[in-house]
């Protein structure tokens, strides 16, 4: 079989169950080997090729990295990997004029990439990416609703703050569920958009008065929304899910001491989708390499 | 005030969760009385009266008995209770010309308010009472799925068997999250539908070919539709969940035996929403007292 | 060639545009003649083969009539053809053991196939025909309405009377539009399915109320409903659209001397989508051969 | 009666229908009259006060100028006056501090209001205002294909060119009319919003090889992408309309020749839908108050 001759090169190293099922999903265009994960971990039936890293030095076409790639910029995040694997030392796999792929690069870890002549891409920084990443954080939070509310969601009073992707997705998702839905925002374009695909709008300036209204708010805004003058608000029954990334929309010590549920659910994708979440990094990593004119033979 | 003098009172006897919320949403109405639970068990800030029975006698204008009412037409099925509860007691305190309302009657239950000179209602036989419940058991079969595939539910390939009222809701509420919703029946009317709906349509006479295809088969025919020569079809990662009432529409042994997840999800709306099936059977019962042309007051 | 050989024949004799297109859409099962229709009137860039119906007798496999198929149980409908058809002549094509199909079949023209044999086929009888003509239906009336209205569908106020196929179909398409959709049903269950997909719902007994409301009323109920009392709630600028066929929903003169515009629109599909409603009827009449287990060849 | 008093006074004047309607929606608000309409243009059923321009010098609070306001700069655009109004003469009207808007503001319009002390505001900039306009415009070209189209919207092969407003509120109302959408544009992101609301999704870069596969094609790129090439490619019964403003998407001269049907289809909004083109006139003009903290009394 002359497949290696034919195909590029793929190297998936480090990184957790998102980076298995990435492989995989990049197999069906290229060779693929992945490298950093324990060898009981990888299900071979679903891993095309397996092997060590020895024998692909300067032979990889394209090497792909966890997100984060590295904490320290020496060591590569492998969590399921019981050796210590130098980042140094993986970088040595690709060939002159090969390319590297990874998620959330630090300013250290892309000088030593530059150092050795690449200019290594960063998929968390793709538009497309941030969007089709925007469906399993809704799923998630739809998932966590459903979990932690003895009422369906048909016919509930929810309040999204912001409109941006993940608003987006879960107007459709929730509209479609029956939810009675509410989107509060700054900008009047926002608030149309809201309407047009089926919610209410709410000027952020008339959140006050609305508050006490709600069963479920799904906060998606990284500022301080939620202080103690509104949580004050906000009904005793009402679940609030925090989207927002660090440091979140909701004071959570504050809203604790007044008996209120909340659940700040990060990095939701990776946990409640693996497997899609690693076929979207590929996804995004075949959108670079067709803009690029890069072709898998 | 006399509130009790205005309007009709109702008394909501055993039960579970359900039938304490279908007590406060009546309450919005009625004057209502449960009883049947033990007293550390109701939150008394969400039900508005609270009282035991002997008051009644003779004096309540409807009652509302459990889902099933009882097991032996002797004890009330009432599982929050740690008294025994007589039947015979309970409809005592009925007036004349009061109603009596139950699901899943039993032809002895029935004899037993017959001989008492009343008519009772059956809830459960009611269309909308379906029709409604067919929401929580949708939603709950959708928390199965996210739960159990390391998958999102956007992009799956679903297959639904049947298209009765749960596969309606189910069907509006995959396709919006953007799953590939195929459905499987006998009659081209309904794979008519399932078209103008949104979905792929599957003749059943075609449904071994098919199979092999899915992610995710949903059941809701009491037929045994799965078979050990149609387990055999299945790819192993599918998940499947039967919601067909006993005996099912899978052979579960056999499914297990050949490594498939098979979920058995049966009485989903009082498990995942008991508060919205609470408010279904109020909702039911508040229609069948306005075609009788009952009031309120 | 020898296709005449291995494929089943179809002649489809009289009719509208419909039938060309129904020829059309079986002629890719089936080897199809048309007849009945003045030459230049047939594009034949569309139609497979074209011919006289002399070769055919007593060869032909199944015979296609129109809708209606006479009008005097004598003579073939066939407006598009000069000359006059004798319906006994057509039959004669049919060979021993073929079927014919045919829609709106009176009693007569049952007698005149049954004294030759034949059992015809009824495709307006059949519920999947009736399912797929309310999709050109539906889109017929919202095409009305965006015509006559002088505002979007959107964020319009829509009574939609009766809970049948239109309806449900224009639910979907109305809702989707953004218009604000009230169903008014008889049945509690109708009214339960009309919110799960996302509509207000009215029982019929309230609709007097509510009339004053509504900016359009599309009324697919065949009774009486808008009589002189109910026609005087209208507002002036509504629009009413009555799709009942025969007598209709509406007092017409009624309606036009209190200054309302009524549009009583019948027979949709054919007038604004003919190729749509050839291809439902080609549709059918594969279902039906489907299930009496014939082949295309 | 003191409502003059009390309400800030809006004085509306020249344009067409759409300021009439534009004029009913701020009245629920304002006291606002109109100038600049023939006296039995005017439905004074629907428009509250209706007086000539003298009584107003200097006590206007708003003024609101048609779309365009002017296409010479010296005369108000007033198409359905016969007298000239000079535009010079209806700014005479705003008070000190009083706001002036208008649609489409040239630069000397704009000096000509500078100079008299006020920065005119320009409705048309507004993004919601663009938002709000491609929900009729959308409408309008759905209106258009079924009036051309002699098949239902459902189940056609729809092309949309790019994925900006227009595209977005389209592929809302396509995908639930049941019609098979794809998408095409050069963004990934844009790509993957469109699957995400269920379309198919297509790179710009690989438009050619799909052309010959569609039925409709609605083009809202304001860029030449069908020239003669991609006419050729193009099947002879394909709808093709151009929303995109001048100079369009089409080579039109060129598809005519070619036999295709080619509609080129502006400013939709106030042809199909006056009275919700003066809404949303309305509407963005009352954000634009609410931004500035002015209050309708």
């Amino acid at each position: 079989m002359q497949k290696e001759y034919e195909q590029k090169i793929v190297l998936v190293a480090g990184g957790d169950l998102r980076q298995v099922y990435l492989a995989n999903a990049l197999a069906k265009q290229y060779t693929v080997y992945v490298y950093g994960f324990a060898e009981d971990y990888i299900n071979t039936e679903e891993i095309t090729n397996l092997t060590s890293i020895a024998p692909f030095e300067g032979k990889v076409d394209y090497l792909v990295l966890p997100l984060p790639v590295s904490y320290d910029a020496v060591r590569l995040e492998a969590p399921y990997c019981t050796n210590e694997i130098l980042l140094r030392d993986v970088l040595e796999t690709v060939r002159q004029g090969g390319m590297i792929f990874g998620g959330k690069i630090s300013r250290e870890v892309y000088d030593l990439c530059e150092n050795r002549g690449f200019q290594p891409v960063d998929y968390l920084e793709r538009e497309e990416f941030a969007v089709l990443n925007a469906i399993p954080t809704a799923e998630g939070a739809l998932q966590i609703a459903m979990e932690e509310l003895p009422v369906t969601l048909n016919g509930i009073r929810c309040l999204l703050t912001g409109f941006g992707r993940i608003t987006k997705v879960l107007v459709k998702y929730l509209t479609a569920l029956g939810a009675d839905v509410t989107v509060t925002a700054r900008k009047y374009s926002d608030l149309s958009w809201a309407e047009i695909y089926g919610c209410r709008s709410l000027h952020i300036s008339q959140l006050d008065q609305a508050l006490p209204h709600f069963d479920l708010i799904i906060n998606t805004v990284p500022a301080m929304l939620f202080h103690d003058d509104r949580l004050a608000l906000i009904r005793k029954n009402c679940l609030v899910i925090d989207l927002a990334s660090k440091p979140g929309g909701v004071d959570f010590d504050l809203a604790r001491s007044r008996g209120l549920k909340v659940i700040w659910a990060l990095s939701l994708p990776g946990k409640v989708a693996p497997v899609t979440s690693g076929e979207i990094i590929a996804n995004t990593i075949q959108n670079i390499l067709s803009e690029k004119g890069e072709r898998p033979c």
